[in-house]
Parts: C-alpha cells; sequence; structure tokens
C-alpha cells in the first residue's frame, strides 16, 4: 500500500487497454496516497503519547488515504456486482469512513463532536465541495456556463429539505418545551426521554425514507440518475478477492486512524485553543470525505456537471438520511446513552441557509464560476461564525 | 340520505346518459357515505352524556359525510350558477366545514384549538393530500413521471409564503417585545392589545389580497386555472331548489356535529391523553376536509395534476388567506375576546418548512412516487413532534 | 438647478435629434425636481431651530432631488466613460446617496437607525419597488405576463441570499452565546469584540464576493445583464465636465440634507410618536431611493421588465454586499464605535422572508399584476409589523 509509483513500471492507459491494479495510485485520483506516511507516524506519536496536537493532527491526515482506498475498494467489489447490488453497495459504503469515525466518537461520549460531523459533512459537501466544483469548472475549458440534469439534483435536494425538517424539529421540541439548545462547550447534554423517543421516531421515518429513495434511484428511476457513473471512477479490473481484501484492511486502517483521532480530540481541543464543535463541524467532517470531494471537483473540471452535483447534494442526502439515523439508532446501544437529534442554534442557522442555497443553486440545472465563488464565500461565513463561536 | 344503495337500481353512467341524482352515492366519491350513521350516534351518546372520548369519536366521523354532502351541493348550486358565479360559489364554500367547526372552538373559547386546526388544514393539504395523491398517482397507470402546470401552481405557492409571513411576524413581535410565544397546553392566552391590533391589520391586508387573488384567478387569468375544473367533480342534475336545500340541510348538520365535536374537546383530550394541539393540528384538520381530500388522490390516479395540486395548493392558500383572517376578524365579535395570530413555535416551524417544500415541489411542474414519500415523511416527522409535544 | 421647464424652449426628442441637456427635468423622470424647493426650506428651518418633524419631513423631501440628480450626473459621467468604466461607475455611485446618509448616521451614533435602513433599503426594493412595478406592468398595455431573463435576476437573487447568512449569522451568534438581540427601542448597543471581529471578517467576506461578482457582471458574463441598460435612462449629453461638477454639487447637496435629516431624527421621532427603528426602516430607506425607484417603475410599463427587475433585485444585492460592509468596516472609523452586523429580531424575520419571497418570484422568469399585488401586500404586513413595534 506504501510504494508508490506502481513497480510495474506501466503507465495508466486511457481506457481500452487493461490498467495496472495499482496504476490509480499516479492518476489524479492517488494523492491521497501522498499521506499514507501519517498513519504509522500517528500510531507511533499515539504509543508514545505524544502532544495531542501532534497525534488529532496527523491521525487526522492519516485518515484520509485510508478513506480513499475504502472508496476504491468499494468501487471494485461495485464493479463486479452487477448494477444493482453495485449501485447499492456503492450508495451504502459510500459514507463509510464518516460513519466508523462518528462511531468511534459515539462510544467515547462525544454527542457534540458527533452532531457537529453530520452537519459539517453536510455543508462541506453542498457549500465546499460544490463550491469548488462549480469555480474549478467554471474557469477551466473556456465555458461560460455548465449544464446538469435539474431532475436528479431536484429529487436530492428534495431530501435534503425533509432531512433539514427532521433535524429541526427535535430542536424547536427543546426550544418550545423550555430546556433550550445544547451550548457550544458541552460535550454531551442529558435530554429527557421525551425527545429521546421523538429523535428516534423521526430517525426511523427518516431510514426508511432512505430505503425507498433507493428503490426510487437504483429501480424504478434510475435512468435519471448519472447514466455516466461508471465512467466516473474507472476502475482497475481488482478481482473480488483482492477487492474485498482492501475493503477490509481499509476498514481496519479507517477504524485505527477513526479511534487515535477521537481520542485526541478533547486534549487537542485544548492545546490548539479549538472547540471540539469548531474540529467536529469542519475538521473531522473534511477529514472523511475529503477523497470523495477531490473526485467532484475533477469531473467538475471535466466537465460532466451531471456527475460532480450528484456526489455533492447525493453525498449530503445521504448522511441526513441515513447516517445521522444510524447514529442515533445506535446511539442506544453503544456509548453512554441516546443522542437526539438536537442540534445548536449555529447548526440550524447553518444547515438552513446551507440547504436552500443548495436548492436555489441546482435548480435552475446550470452553473458558473461565479455561483460557486458564493457557495465558497457562505462557507468561510459559515466558519468564520463557527470558529468565533 | 341514509338509503344506499340509490333506489332507483340504475348503474351511474360513464357521462352521456343523465345520472340519477343519488348515483353519487355509488362511484368512488361515495364513501363518506357510509359514516351516516355515526351522526345519529353521536347525538345519541351526546345527549345521554357518555364517554366524552366516545363522543369525540362519533362526532368527528359525522364530520365527514356532512361535509361530503356540503362540498357536493355547492357543486350542484356552482353548476347551475355559469362558471363566474359558480367559480366563486366554489372557492368560497370550498372550506365553509372547516370555517364552521372553527367558528364553534372561537365560540367556546379554544383558540389554541382553532389556531392549531388553521396550521393543520394547511398542512394535511400540502403534506398528506398532495403526498398521497402524488405517490397513489406516481405508482399507478405505469407512468414514471407525472405532469402538472406550474404557472397556477405557484401563484398559489406565492399567496402561501405570503400568508406565512403574514402568521409569522405576529409571532416575531411576541417574541421580540418579550411576551413570549403561547405553549402546548393552554387554551387561550390573552395577548395585550398592540398583537391584537396588528393581528387584525394584517388579517385584513390577507382578505384584501385573497379578493384580489379571485379577481386574477376567475377573472383576468382564468385560463390558467384547470380548464378542466368541471371535469373534477362531475355534477348530478341537481335542480338549483334541490341543492339550496342540500346545502342548508349540510350547513345545520355540519354546525350540529361541530357543536358536539368540539364540545367534547377538553374532556376527550383528558381522556384519551392527547394534547389539545395535537387534536386541533391533526383530527380536527382532517375531518373537515376529508372527503375533499380523497378527491385529490382520486384525480391524481386518473392522471389529472393539474386538478389535483390546485385542489391540495389552493386549498391550503385558501385557509391561510380567507378563512384564518375571517376568524380573526370574526373573534373581535365571537367569544371570549380576540384571538391574535400568534402561533407557538410548533406551528411556525412547521408551516416555514411545509410551505417551502411545498414550493419546491410544486415549482418544477412535475411529480413521482418518491416526491409523495417525501411529502407523507415530513408529515409523519411533523405528526410524532406535535404527538410528543 | 431650482429653474424648470428648460429655458431654452426645446421640448425633448425620442432619441435621434439632440436633446437640451436639461430636457430631462420635464421628462417622467423629472418630478422629483418639483421637491427641489424643499432643500432651502430644510436648510432654513435647521437654522431657525424649527420643530424636529419640521426639519425631519423637509430634509426628508429634499433627499430626493438630491439623490436624482446625483443618478443622473453618475449616468452621464458613466456615458462618457466607456461600458467597462461606465458600468462600473454606475454600479458604484448607484446607492452612493444611501451611503451618505448612513454615513452621517453612523457618525451620529445611530447604529439602530443604520441597521434598518439597510434592511428597510432591501425590503423597499424587492417587495416595494418590484411589486409596484410588476402591479404596473401587468396593469397596462393589455399585457397578461411579462418576461424577463431568469439568468441574471438569479445570480443576484443568490447574492441575496449570501448576504441574509451574512446579516442573519452574527444574530445567531449573539442569540447563542446569550447576549440576545438589540431592542426596538435602543440607539446603540455595546457588543463585546467578539461579534465585532466577527461582523468585520463577515463583512470583508462580502465585498471580496461583491468584487468579484463585479468582474462577472461586467466582465465575463456581460451579456446575460440587460443589453439594453442604456437605454434605461437615456443621457442628456452632458460633457465630462458638466457631469462631474453636477455630481460633486449633488454629492454636496445629499450630504447637506443628510446631516439636517440625521440630527433631527431623534427629536422627530419622539414627536411624531414614531420609532427610531420604523423611521430608518421605512422613511430613511425610502428617500434615499425614490429617484431610482421609481424608474423601476417606468420601464416595467414599458414592458422592459429585464430592466425593472434587474434595478430592483440588483439594487438590494448592492445593498447588502456593499454598502452595509462598508458602513460595518467604517464603523470601525468613524462615529463612537464599531456596529457589528447584529440585527433586531425582526430585521431578520422581515429579510428572511422578502429574500425569499424574492427568490420565488424571480425564478419564474414571468410575472404578473397579482404578484405585484403580493409583494406589496407583505411589504404592508411588514411595515404594519414595523409600526407597531
Amino acid at each position: 500500500m506504501s510504494e508508490k509509483p506502481p513497480t510495474d513500471g506501466q503507465a495508466p492507459q486511457p481506457s481500452a487497454a487493461p490498467r495496472s491494479r495499482l496504476s490509480f495510485l499516479v492518476t489524479p485520483h492517488g494523492w491521497p496516497y501522498l499521506l499514507v506516511p501519517a498513519i504509522p507516524l500517528a500510531i507511533v506519536l499515539e504509543l508514545t503519547h505524544a502532544s495531542a496536537s501532534l497525534v488529532f493532527a496527523t491521525s487526522a491526515l492519516g485518515v484520509i488515504p485510508t478513506a480513499a482506498l475504502m472508496g476504491r475498494a468499494t468501487e471494485e467489489v461495485a464493479a463486479q456486482s452487477g448494477p444493482g447490488i453495485g449501485g447499492l453497495l456503492n450508495v451504502t459504503f459510500g459514507n463509510a469512513p464518516e460513519l466508523i469515525i462518528a462511531l468511534f466518537a459515539l462510544q467515547a461520549g462525544l454527542h457534540e463532536v458527533v452532531k457537529a460531523s453530520i452537519i459539517g459533512s453536510i455543508l462541506g459537501n453542498i457549500l465546499l465541495v460544490m463550491g469548488a466544483a462549480m469555480l474549478a469548472g467554471g474557469l477551466t475549458g473556456g465555458r461560460k456556463t455548465q449544464h446538469f440534469d435539474r431532475t436528479a439534483a431536484n429529487v436530492q435536494s428534495l431530501m435534503l429539505f425533509l432531512a433539514v425538517a427532521a433535524l429541526v424539529m427535535p430542536a424547536v421540541f427543546e426550544l418550545v418545551e423550555g430546556q433550550g439548545l445544547p451550548g457550544i462547550d458541552q460535550e454531551r447534554v442529558s435530554f429527557d426521554s421525551t425527545v429521546e423517543n421523538l429523535s428516534l421516531a423521526v430517525a426511523i421515518v427518516l431510514i426508511v425514507s432512505y430505503g425507498l429513495g433507493l428503490i426510487f434511484s437504483l429501480r424504478t428511476h434510475s435512468d435519471i440518475f448519472n447514466p455516466d457513473y461508471e465512467e466516473a471512477d474507472d476502475t482497475y479490473g481488482w478481482s473480488i478477492r483482492t477487492a474485498v481484501i482492501a475493503l477490509a484492511v481499509a476498514g481496519i486502517a479507517v477504524g485505527a486512524m477513526s479511534e487515535i483521532l477521537v481520542g485526541s480530540i478533547e486534549a487537542a481541543s485544548e492545546s490548539i485553543g479549538l472547540s471540539e464543535f469548531f474540529i467536529g463541524v469542519i475538521v473531522v467532517a473534511i477529514v472523511g470525505n475529503a477523497a470523495e470531494h477531490w473526485v467532484a471537483v475533477l469531473v467538475a473540471v471535466k466537465n460532466k456537471m451531471d456527475l460532480s452535483v450528484n456526489i455533492a447534494i447525493g453525498s449530503s442526502a445521504q448522511v441526513a438520511l441515513f447516517v445521522a439515523p444510524v447514529l442515533v439508532i445506535t446511539s442506544f446501544f453503544l456509548g453512554p446513552g441516546p443522542m437526539p437529534l438536537v442540534f445548536n442554534g449555529f447548526e440550524i442557522a447553518a444547515i438552513v441557509l446551507g440547504v436552500l442555497v443548495a436548492y436555489q443553486v441546482t435548480n435552475e440545472g446550470e452553473s458558473n464560476w461565479f455561483e460557486g465563488v458564493q457557495l465558497l464565500a457562505l462557507y468561510v461565513i459559515l466558519g468564520l461564525t463557527f470558529f468565533y463561536a
């Protein structure tokens, strides 16, 4: 895994000719693997009880290549499984790294970090990734406007609206019934059982709705969802055995990095002077998605905006409708106690604004560089607010 | 009225041949009349001072056939009155049952129930009815997508936005000026006269705007509003005399059922263990509209989405811009005192989310089954929150 | 400046023939100059220490012709400067009168008036002006619908969304961190330095974004922004010297009127019985824009909706992304202390509702008279709420 460039000395061929199984390392998708050295470094620093900031920084960087390998292995397994199961695998494992990090944080009782990373992941996808994609895509290739299919974008954007409603109502409950929203500096708030039950019920509705959405996008209306998805990440012909082994290795590596990362958050937060909230909503949210984000920008430059928008909005919708409810349900069994979906005021304002802007931007079915600038500007404004919080 | 199937033994003819005046009872529109036995039952239970829950349940069911008859009689009167006056009658009497129930509740001083039923009626139309229509319409007839006219839907959706602003600003007033929003368990809050005057002024603006909207939809731009409205509910050739008598009978019956229903709410709320808020926002809101709701789903299955969306969104807009302000103005004369438009936090969050989603769904001018699922999912999420409130 | 009709006795020619440099006074654009007598009157009343209400009223009226002359002179300078620089001049000086009034208010420490006038200016443009334009345009010329380019409107509408986010987040900060929002009756609130720094950072992001927006609209995508802008305000062939002198004179006159106006606000507010908030959000916001507003209505009647919508939405976007951040930055050097972008509850609710409605109305790319009615109705509802506040 740490050897690169590939030893077989063969350059990656533009389609046609069979490519080496390791040639992906030298494609534009290969950069995350430059961070592989961060993995053993994080482990050594953790074992030698180095400063929390260093452990945090190296493990955060170490997540990136493991998540990238996980994505690659998923693609390869999916490619061997035919469109139906393959699509399902791709979608389900697409946010696996984020889920793994969040599960470790859940176990450690860092509820506010988990919730912050859910919101941060949604915002990162629709503002940072889609913004960078529209900016890069709009400035290259001498094009004025890029076009994409409104219908697919709108379906996913509607899913985000639904999710926002689900993510906001328990907070409204807390506001009206008088307990107020969690503060920024808290690690975990104990809510009464009513709002825990409400969150559980809402989570189940979201997951059922997500499952029906899979039937919709993979079955009844699969034609409107990226006919050229397979072009996105060209696969490299791994055997199913290689791919499954790689998936397992990647899963273990993500887990190891996540455990180290989560274990260092508290101390690192204090020594760097950033709130756990900021770390969750910006840093954790970015590292779990970095490789995937890169792909979205790359395909935008290639003018495949359908795919780029689909990755950004689709990934957000998945976090909101799948990852978030899974974490709520899991919290009833794992860690110190249930984690209801009660977000703080910053998270609620940010997610409402972000989703409204995402809707407006995708609704037209076209984009230009200045739309990218505006999405990025909103991300910066939200980030500044989170920083000062 | 209670005899069915019709005694003349003639099956309803698909158009062409003249149909019996009672044949509507055996059409798909006829099911509400199966609930006619609930009417005498409710009266008997009320007179014998039976348990409040039973009185509540039977009178709630009893509202449904009386509202259905009222709708049928309105259609027949309208059909005899030519397009202009007929359209006006249809629109004005369209929400008469809801208005009658609310007036009885207003008289009984149940302000929070009245306001809950206003919000519940709007939400029920745009989420439950439109959701069911899009789901049923999208799953039948082997179609992938259903289309409808964006322009008409957008005009009504804009009316809803306007209404939301009007329904939210008095609450903002209370929040900023420091008295806070009404709680869930209150029956009636006494506000100071400033917010009462503000509500009255806002109500007048809404009604004037509604009146101009009638001129718009019935006069200057009548062509974009459902050219095939008359196909919706085929009429059954009642004479004007029969229709007016039926309208009067239905009005009295709705009134009787409403009085019994409203009288039982308080005690029923306690014995069933549901809050008056939940009863108002879900139960009362549904029974007054059940027959109309059914029509919206039925025409969606027949692929007349223009009409279906028009019933759902149009009915919401009417409740917001006509029923709500009429109730505010009436409250200055009827019942214990003025009812300002100050909604609680749940109602405000729900109506804002609902109207945003309605806009997004109708803006495209097309629908599919999964959009229906999402609207229903949002209704369930809101309902769960209201239940736990 | 006070002589009218023009002394050269020549009627304004419909294009072609060269027109008198003063002939604009007798065009439909000439009405603001009827208010010229208010200028000396305001000065005399101020010097004689007349009642604050009279000083306020006359200086408010006096602002209108000076702002109109400033607009005219800007157009003439721009016309002499070629499309690139000319466009930049037009855009930059377009809101100069508002900026000048606000700077005087800033110096006087009337922070709440300044912030109210920012919000009022945005609302006035998208609700009052666009509403009046769509109503007047839709009722004249026997047309049912008016069309305009969606793309340009959407870009500016997205800028407004971005601005709303920026204007809302510091308030969210204050709400979450516990200091609460400013009240209605306050003149100036002292915030802690964190929210001041946050506002400064957000202001810088907005200005950078605004600058990139100029490059977008004047350079890379200038074709989608009003090819017929120059037709808007026909120019009258002023020499660059005349135009610059007129600009200077107008600037001094706007400054003089602004100083008198601002100096009288406090006392006038008390004696008229209107809050300073209401004066800022309605009165000050209208007078600085009156001439420009008139143009937007006039071109709508001429069925140039592209231009009309561009003036309304574009002007709002400019206030939000340029005037507001310039005022925040200036407040660090001018007046009693920094003015963070923390708006009160009314302002936040109003701006969010206003921008959502503006988006919905412009998103379709067409308008009719009833949409105008609804925008105006929302303005009235907001105005009523502000009045009772």
